[in-house]
């Protein structure tokens, strides 16, 4: 009983993920089921180093996101919960593939795959996964399907690369950030909640609806996750914050202080995220001009435009919990930000 | 009238891929073409990068494999050349990560990409390059095909991580070395023909005889490479000699000379490949070592063992230009070596 009362508070408290956990529960457990049997394989350094990445965990939301767009759209069948775990792999895989790129030595709050076993297992683990989600989609038996997942892993490979081409360059502008960051990480998204309109058979407008709403929510979500790269908050999650600074990523912070600074500071950030040329102090030196010309403030402003664009999409939907539960993810995005 | 000439005598050496690329010509053409269009992307980089390795050409060995099954299956379509172009989009990608993870510096006589580029760009393009090959093979939309090639993906992924575990242990033995190069090599070459039956929708007994050729060809195939690693023919190739020797990997070469030599010879092996502490003079040594046990001898040897299976492989086959093109790829592989 207990427990059941403590689960509905938090389901009530604004910027929580309880509600969408609460809906989505018995089915991401069956998810989870599926995802540990799924990464198993002889080779015994597979599971391990899978397990590793997936036990760490994280929030599991964009599998979340496809079981509750299923539900709300009336399905009920159980392909909701395999392709769910397509997404998650796809994830996953990125993940392993994106800390040999960033040479990210902390992921989820443990230590990096690529930290413990190495760059080549991880990239190898990564094609592994990659290829276990199309051999669980295959199972699936959609082509529709199958379409939108390949399409949305190519385009974040695409956003991938694109990412490596503007690091360190201080001339890159928002709408190529923007490009950026639709591509690696909205893209799958959208697609996530997407294939939940899909398996229900709803009709083209609520698939749009619900592919407009995951692309505008992993916009909101991208730009909240630069702001805490630079927040006193993201040691809380886990992470080290700077790491984007470090890498001379150009993320929106860095493109509107930058762009709103004076010559000198223009001397810095290129010294700084051009060069690398970064020593003790630089990086509070970054905040402190971050937060002068209000740039991580406004990157949140940035971030309840797109939220508020995916809240009208939800608009054709009739009220449900699900549908509530989904609108909720927005201010979930948005409040990790305080 | 000249060049007709010239092919067809080239076409009569033993062990020359003349007949089948005399015969595979045409369609290959097509390939190519599709190969450099569905490489393109707006992100720049993608093709210039995509362009290097597949400009670099290789010998489309595994495209010519598919075409040239089709063919001898009396398939007389077009889909086996976006399947070939799939089959390739595989391969490449595999190699870009293998290069990443061999950290090596040639690829097919020029700088390999990582070289070039760097480690990020690599494992991101291989990435797209294996997103679009399943978006290919969406587009066939076969999911008989989709299932033979994601498990094909995910079982060379399984064999380099298992390649990864026997790196410098110099107690691996035959059979788990075969493990792994029928996962890592010759599981694409059992699948790029398999679908040329699959395509022509013959009979079972007729795939399952494609799949045997390709999986033994391509065990053949790769004891060739590791003999060839230690081999001054090598150097023609546009591969440097001793790489795998430099990286403690352990192939059948090894293998054999370890357990034929004494424990001071043993003492060698463990010190280069285990502890991987080498100097000048030690390749010299490991060549001496091979040629004085008959180990790179007796790899051909093996090799020619798998080649008689593929050969045999194919006797359900009527006679016919393809099939014999087919056959003699084995003798290609095989007389690589002199």
């Amino acid at each position: 009983m207990g427990v059941v009362v403590n689960l509905e508070e938090s389901a009530d408290r604004k910027g929580d993920l309880g509600k969408l956990a609460t809906l989505t529960a018995d089915d991401l457990r069956d998810v989870n089921d599926l995802i540990v049997r799924a990464m198993d394989s002889p080779v015994a350094l597979i599971p391990q180093l899978a397990g590793h990445i997936v036990a760490a965990g994280g929030k599991r939301l964009r599998p979340m996101l496809t079981l509750a767009s299923a539900r709300m759209c009336g399905y009920e069948g159980n392909r909701h919960k395999g392709l769910s775990a397509c997404v998650e792999f796809i994830h996953t895989a990125t993940l392993l593939h994106d800390d040999v790129v960033d040479e990210s030595e902390l992921r989820r709050g443990l230590a990096s795959a690529n930290a413990v076993w190495g760059n080549q297992a991880s990239v190898l683990v990564g094609d592994f996964l990659f290829s276990r989600a199309f051999e669980l989609m295959v199972a699936d038996g959609s082509l529709t399907i199958l379409e939108v997942l390949s399409h949305a892993s190519k385009v974040i490979a695409e956003g991938e690369v694109m990412q490596l081409t503007t690091s360190n360059d201080t001339s890159t502008g928002e709408t190529a950030y923007l490009e950026v960051i639709r591509s690696k990480t909205a893209q799958l998204f959208s697609a996530a909640c997407r294939i939940g309109a899909l398996i229900a058979a709803r009709p083209k407008v609520e698939e749009d609806a619900l592919e407009t709403f995951g692309m505008n929510l992993g916009i909101a979500y991208q730009l909240i996750d630069d702001v805490l790269d630079f927040s006193a908050k993201q040691a809380k999650l886990g992470k080290t914050v700077g790491d984007d600074f470090r890498e001379g990523k150009i993320t929106l912070p860095i493109i509107l202080a930058f762009r709103r600074g004076g010559d000198e500071e223009r001397v810095f950030w290129r010294r700084t995220l051009e060069d690398l040329d970064q020593s003790d102090g630089d990086l509070d030196r970054a905040i402190g001009l971050l937060e002068k010309h209000g740039a991580l403030e406004d990157t949140v402003e940035r971030s309840r435009h797109y939220g508020a664009i995916a809240r009208d999409a939800m608009g054709i939907f009739d009220d449900s919990p699900h549908k509530q539960a989904l609108v909720d993810v927005i201010d979930f995005c948005i409040e990790r930000a305080y």
